[in-house]
């Protein structure tokens, strides 16, 4: 197996089914990746731990997700000077606007890269630490640019559909 | 010198004007406290060895002021047992909501003991640590339930004078 | 019947699943509590007597928890001198950002130690108690030590599964 | 000295460069009304002996102002069955938002007649009374259809004053 | 059939579900009410005639009901000097808050009583125009007094129930 | 088959269910319109070359929805000096409100003209292209104004059978 | 004096600082105007009587500014077939954020076309009318064109002077 | 001189004060890097030409700043592998909540790494872009790591400073 160059902590177990889109997304660029349940809270020490071994292990992009007041990605960003990728976890009663202020707000310093919440930032994060993987790595650069491409396409695609449905149900 | 019961952190000394409220209140009433500037961010090392010294020194209650993607008052109740109270300190940009929301919304197990965005909140963080110091010594005791009746008279004081403007003002 | 060390009010039974949180918290660690139905509102004189009846039955903290314009936590911190935390019950229609405002931006002079909104707030009303109470309980202290170590071992044996379910599903 | 028909109370004395819109309207329209500075936190009983005094006093309306957690308006209507309106006072922090939810998402059982925040309500809140008083008082209900037709008739004044002055500008 | 005393307008049939509670709520105190359906800005002429009608024919309190972009109480208010009451009808997408924000902000001149998004508002405007009524109908006034008890008796009932429930819950 | 009058664009095709708003009110005026998926982000060159199309194609006026960041409207309206109208689709998190700020807040010079979050919006986005549309076809004028007339006498429709309900149930 | 082709109506004389920007805009465009204080619910009678008079006088777009519940561009949307650009004025209070949802969330069925809030939108509005009048007026959609290439060449020359001044900026 | 590494675009000259915190940060750096006034909206061809060109020149990170409906960095995101960073400049009205979220909220398939708003923002945006050019070069990494380390020290040193004005304070 090789070493990973992506490291993923959420703060809880729940959080999966979301950031299962940046592992989904690291698979099909083929980026190595490991995934830690850690909580900026409930686990401290063993959040500092994990982020202090990064750089040594050759990780070169943290993702971190958390929800509600949502330090995680803050607190890492604090421990360690790889780029750190922030998720914000919607959340039961703010809709994930605590967790995206919790996360984007970070005074200067210490930049945590945010994205949208939810899903599509979990899917973004992966996207993102591609982008920044493939500044040194042609073969990666190479893939994203047909990603980049075939989205395009899958648009054409799509509208072709809905034009079709579209065209029909006007007929009806 | 007496052994501070409280300790206060911020995570910059520009909010100072701000927590000076804190340590008004708790001069008042006699709370020996000490200050801090410690950042959950730029300082996290610096953060942690305070926090954990808290319990040992004998401090009880820990007050924490951060604006922003405020994470100093959930990092510093993620490092001790002590009851930890959380100041909103207004951002400027978001009116403290960021701050507020960063600090109120901490996941089950880690409480951080909340109190208003900005100087009413700082004064009311010192008025927390004294209701909860007071419950075991009653020499404090007595000089909240005084504070609190001199409260009720100062509203008198100030509703006499402001009848008085405003009977002057009418005549006018 | 030990005396409660605990109060608990709530503006409406509706409000009791959510508060359920924090009766099973202190009941983890042993902390004798009592709940009582009184609103701010509908129950004026009712919710005055039993919160200037607490310091003289013994009890300590009082946690109270409303929705919408939530002013129970406000109401009775001005009638005691008891430290007084505040739970935002999530609202019908804003999602409990009114509950969490009306709970938390009190005036300099009252303080609320407000919670996070909902259950996770709940959870940490009862932890705070337990926090305040534990200052002068070296057994309760000693639990809330273990408590906020097993925390720490659950993330681990969270992340141990999370890895699992992980690896399978990419050989799959 | 005739017998007030409107009480106006505010939370603070700093709330009557706002509340002055209130008595300058009732004067307008020849209102009698009383004002008072109390508190809901910082002097509960005094709040609550006020209130209820009204009635047998004669008072029939009670316009009540308060910012931040504001709960006085609610307070005030749970100890009177008189209509009482609530004036959301302009926060420090987050421009009244907290003033107005607190103040009108009162829970059912208990109406707050909510006006808009600062001086607009204010001055709103005097002509809300008015409407009130002068469901029953023909020589009010009089003053109002003209004071209704007046706002109209300023309107055109001002438009005149806009157009000429616009007219102007457009030749230089 | 007597003359109704209240008239309540609402945007849309839709809102009826909510403002059922209104008219619960004045059956309740057997003050006579109608509703009817109008827009104000899908049948203009139709409210403003409807509303221009109401004094005339006795109505002495108008509560209006909308959703979104709320201008329903605002128009009505502009057409009659009756108090008018406002209910924010929640909104598909925005929780209500455009609703809340469309009826309380009403610029300095013509006054809405506000009151909370949804069924406790509509509830509450019902009450609200009982507390108006009443001042001049003393039987109402004694309705509204006994009415006011039964809440506090309610809170007792519905605590005894909880605390019973609560203590069972515990043994198991 | 005409030419189309109104082009309509979406971000995804999983905004058509909302859509479908806009086509029906368009196909009840008999305009023409065609729709197409087409997104600012994934296809923007697609976007492009659609929007430089409109004015030689004759197409008079674009709708553009998308939700979340949604920048589809003001990218459009940079392409093209037709009037762009912007439905704002809500999204998963924030209810729309983001989609609401993207679309509206444009800066000065590129304007869009935006209607409501969601199905109210894309109904009035087809109404409003038939406003414009009509400013030079009488026909389409006079269908407009019937319209209009129809939808007060659907509100006098909906009115009577409400009120005949609310007897009923009345009775029961 | 030509006949003016757009109606700017604003519900105070104080919103002219900022309506001024429409009125610079049209008249760079050579676009006939007239300005006109009116509002729904101070002078509601005066702006039926405008709103309705403008088809009949020619004009073909109406603008309409108001802050707060700003409910003056959704009322004259409900009384003319006209196309009506809604400006949302900033408030004291709230930022300008009543104004928009109270412009903007409009029910199917009566449109408003909503610009920014305040200057830029302004602006905008100004812009968005000439759009729609272009599309009939070729000698206006000739200056369109020319108006949307020179800020583009705009943008070049404040990109020189910006580069300019940091060059030199960094040699210091 | 040497090639830019790090591209900065705005879409205001008037964003400069904010942006030039960027710049600073970079210079302290030593990074060479490049900044250019451009427009989403305002000038879009302009944009995508300077995107595009981004990567033959060897420019590895762009980093993007807009307020309002802030379409820069998404649009730009669209045009270019590079990783792209948003920061969102402080709106007039809506204290940079509408720039934030039209920067943080992309769809699936498009990431930009949003940081704070305002000026905290802007110097992260530097930091951010440093950590990412350090990955791959060991000089960058090295100051960065010192930087890191001298934040620490820099809050020792303000914490000294703040104590010894704190205790002079009390002596007073």
């Amino acid at each position: 197996m090789k070493k990973p160059k992506v490291g993923i902590i959420m703060g809880s177990d729940s959080d999966y089914p979301i950031m299962e889109e940046t592992c989904k997304t690291l698979e099909e660029f083929g980026v190595e990746h490991e995934i830690t349940v850690t909580s900026a809270h409930r686990s401290p020490e063993r959040t500092r731990k994990y982020v202090t071994s990064l750089k040594r292990r050759g990780v070169q992009v943290l993702i971190a997700a958390a929800g509600g007041a949502a330090h995680l990605a803050g607190v890492a960003a604090a421990e360690t000077a790889l780029p750190v990728i922030g998720v914000p976890i919607p959340s039961a009663s703010l809709d994930g606007m605590d967790s995206l202020l919790s996360t984007v707000q970070m005074p200067g310093g210490i930049p945590v890269a945010t994205v949208a919440i939810g899903k599509p930032g979990a899917k973004n994060a992966g996207l993102l630490a591609v982008r920044i993987l493939a500044l040194n790595d042609s073969a990666l650069a190479k893939k994203l640019d047909a990603y980049i491409k075939s989205m395009a396409k899958q648009v054409d695609v799509k509208n072709k559909k809905l034009q079709a449905a579209h065209a029909k149900s006007r007929k009806t």
